[in-house]
């Protein structure tokens, strides 16, 4: 056993699947849901992720010794708020936002000095949502990051990393700026270049319509992020502004160098830009597919 | 049996394929695959694409009743031009290529008229290229365009239809310049849209270590079209260069859209728009997930 009573608030497809993984691999004697529909709190408990789900943050906060806050990013810190009062001493808090600096300053000032925050991110996930797409091996071989800030205590940034290994998921340390401009890069780019991509090519049906019936597996996995819940993603992005608006100005430099090439009737540059996109595909997903 | 011996120019991942499912099926008395390079034929005989295979064009096109012309956009009508002199009397000439307008045109001016020419786009493939990758059930659920031009008998039409439903297709008949506009938004922008993000996904990694290693499903799925074969790729992009800067002009303006929207903070304007993207998405692909 690796904790005695897990709360989780926000058990959907994240919090949900941790709760999974946490009771099938027996890593915690009792793990509680918390959340504010009832909805989600029957599926949360109907699916097992949970051993007790409650609309009552207080109870279920006050016993813990970890609490994960698994909620959309924009409501981790209003939810830090309200059981910042209830948090016991020596409990462990990490939340799993997609956007860490900005969350980690403020859960640092809600969170009580007898207990420990530390901010976390599981790189996994889909673009379903709720806890009825949870899964007990969706943290196995993921990227769980971690973004300790100067504040943090390092023995709650080995507490986490010892959660992240025992759900089968390979630790990641690093301070929230750096996550933040990765992930503008490597999560958040490309939701918004998938989202474009089926907005473009939805206008384009409109003028010819065959292009739906020639749909096939490439756009399916070209916009499959973008199937995602949008009031999620648009947390995320404005979360995550300034990095994302960098991440976009270095993307549309790349699309208007193939453009130019394409237009241009520019063999070589295309050739070029093509066999280099592939290459850097490669090295980047390396042992990953 | 559908067809006596159908002789398959550039046995690879899509020839091959073909090959596979006409024997598996037993729709052809034999399968003969033709290509330039010892390594492909020999590949396409171990996988068992082919029954037989060899170099000498003449040969294996003069005792044909379907020829498909499975290779690289930029190589169909050279290969129908060296095979013209050979095609017999009453042959069905096809080809796979993704663009349909130019190959079209120039096929029908090779082929000679004791025989029948008419295009065809099977839209299915992957990243991957060559014999080794081919699978009998590649066409399986797939959407055959077939592009008949005013000069195209409609016999070649029906009996290409009838080839695509045996293996498990579905034939679809559009003028060859519709298919060409569709699918510059269906399958050529995904392309570049994909190169560009791998790109720029590379040159934001030069300056944050962290980028490859937060790179997860979303970046592998958005990417994975750009793993394909950079100079197969250059030449359908040049070979369908008018529709496709139409199509990236369009994809610019809607991904300016959703920039402009995260510099203003707009949350209003994203949710609205991720909220389209996901609808559109999933009228798009109906059934087909």
């Amino acid at each position: 056993m690796l904790f005695n009573c897990v709360t989780i608030i926000g058990p959907g497809l994240m919090g949900g699947s941790l709760g999974m993984a946490l009771r099938h691999r027996k890593l915690a004697r009792e793990v509680l849901g918390v959340a504010r529909r009832a909805e989600t709190l029957e599926a949360a408990a109907t699916v097992g992720a949970v051993d007790r789900a409650t609309v009552d943050l207080r109870a279920a906060v006050a016993g813990a010794d970890l609490i994960v806050v698994a909620t959309p990013v924009s409501a981790i810190v209003p939810s830090l708020r309200r059981a910042a009062p209830y948090i016991p001493a020596g409990c462990l808090v990490t939340d799993m936002g997609s956007v860490k600096a900005p969350v980690v300053a403020e859960a640092e000032e809600c969170v009580p000095p007898c207990a420990s925050f530390v901010g976390g991110h599981p790189m996994c996930g889909s673009e379903e949502s709720g806890p009825r797409a949870a899964r007990p091996d969706l943290y196995e071989g993921a990227v769980w990051a971690i973004t300790p800030s100067a504040n943090t205590a390092s023995h709650a940034v080995d507490r986490l990393a010892e959660l992240a290994m025992a759900v089968g998921a390979k630790p990641l340390v690093l301070p929230p700026e750096l996550h933040d401009s990765a992930v503008a890069s490597a999560s958040h780019l490309p939701h918004v270049a998938a989202a474009a991509l089926a907005l473009a090519v939805a206008a384009a049906s409109a003028g010819n319509p065959f292009v739906e019936r020639l749909c096939s597996t490439g756009y399916r996995d070209t916009t499959r992020v973008a199937a995602g819940p949008a009031e999620m993603w648009r947390d995320i992005l404005l979360a995550n502004r300034d990095a994302l608006l960098a991440a976009l100005g270095r993307y549309s430099e790349w699309f208007e160098h193939l453009r130019e090439a394409v237009e241009a009737g520019d063999g070589e540059s295309i050739t070029a830009l093509l066999a280099h996109a592939a290459q850097a595909r490669r090295a980047c997903l390396g042992g990953k597919e």
